[in-house]
């Protein structure tokens, strides 16, 4: 159960609560019902990079069993950020960028922990698509130790589309793939950075592959053959923080 | 509950295991049990480095059901070594070991990741005290993506004596503490190495602290103040096979 606090009921005030930009975790809507304003929930929650899911009624009723109407809100718990309004802000005050940018890690522990690390190094930004990410619920932020409210976060609708605006913004794009026959302190991390890293499972899309500037692997001379994605995260933030000491 | 078949009970079955050398994860005892030779179970554990815990009846029952008449050792799931046998075969067959000693990591999941990190990177061994350390059962296993089966896990009595063994076999003791003022990034990797991390509330005990050559720190520029115990390690790990790969 979710306390009725963090929750919006029915699909008017989920409307009004997108229209006005208010950060909205994720919509639920149950599956058979029949809605008059779907096409516009949608359009508005793509335009917000909020996620919706048609779900069973099952579903909704492990959430709350309060009268939703079958179309159920989370309120988010923290506020998200606009990657296209930070990146011109960043240039403007003289800083370099550093960004980290997340693809489909679903586990909420390794994003908190994740985050946790980012925001100790003082990293820009985290980027996290709107699909096929760890929700940002409690958990989340416990394992971040609070990092989730400090660092901004951007949650987007296609990485790929955010990696080459990125990149048209003069930054580098870092991929750390296991397959990468460059190692992860070979190239260069002090123009603005973009470091991407995927899920354990699956790894970095091939479509957000495709277009990295660099991939870059961390050695491995054991017999276990890859290390914990939050692990691998922080070798790379802490490679990228020891080459700009030196400046 | 745990299985019978990873149980010894009763306390003459576990003098004679404690004689074998058999690795032993923990004993309990009973807490208002007199025994006759408790002095010899004592005394046998303690060579061994084996933790000696007294309980109320309680807590064995919770452990199992089966007659254990006060006295039960839960068999450990990994063999451990022997620093001390270690460190003379990595000299004579021209290995510059790294090494990671852990001080009081009392929680599965940290020493798990830790594990792993050390065990993809190639580490020699990972030292930790019997007392004050977190489990190795199926949990800290798992948390090591099996890990635990292969990096040399040596199981000691006073951390402060083997890292003094150490310093006088030639490693160079580096202590991971945030009050440290040298980043970690400055001290050479390149020799014998022993890495000292500590628990995440109350660091490494200041015996050790006393006596490791380098004091270093990662440095933070987030407001969240401190990085995972499990983070910090891989940060280190890393920076070592980093120093070392330009060999």
């Amino acid at each position: 159960m979710i306390p009725k606090k963090h929750l919006i009921f029915g699909i008017h005030p989920i409307l009004e609560a997108l229209r006005a930009n208010e950060d909205i975790e994720k919509i639920f809507i149950k599956q058979e019902i029949k809605l008059s304003n779907k096409k516009e929930l949608f359009e508005l929650a793509s335009i917000n990079n909020t996620p919706v899911q048609l779900v069973p009624a099952a579903k909704l009723k492990k959430i709350t069993t309060e009268n939703h109407q079958g179309v159920l809100a989370i309120k988010s718990q923290i506020s998200f950020q606009n990657i296209e309004h930070l990146v011109p802000w960043w240039f403007e005050n003289g800083i370099q960028p550093l960004v980290l940018a997340l693809d489909e890690i679903t586990d909420v522990n390794n994003l908190g922990a994740i985050a946790r690390t980012a925001e100790c190094a003082g990293f820009n930004a985290i980027i996290i698509p709107m699909k096929n990410s760890a929700q940002i619920n409690a958990q989340t932020i416990k394992a971040s130790s609070g990092a989730l409210f400090q660092v901004p976060i951007c949650r987007i609708n296609n990485l790929k589309e955010t990696i080459i605006f990125l990149k048209q913004s003069g930054f580098l794009s870092i991929a750390a793939t296991e397959k990468a026959t460059k190692n992860y302190t070979e190239v260069d991390y002090l123009k603005p950075t973009v470091i991407i890293l995927g899920s354990e499972e699956y790894g970095i899309s091939k479509s957000v592959l495709n277009i990295a500037d660099e991939h870059v692997s961390i050695p491995i001379f054991g017999s276990v053959k890859s290390l914990n994605v939050s692990v691998a995260s922080a070798i790379l933030i802490y490679e990228a923080i020891r080459q700009r000491e030196k400046l």
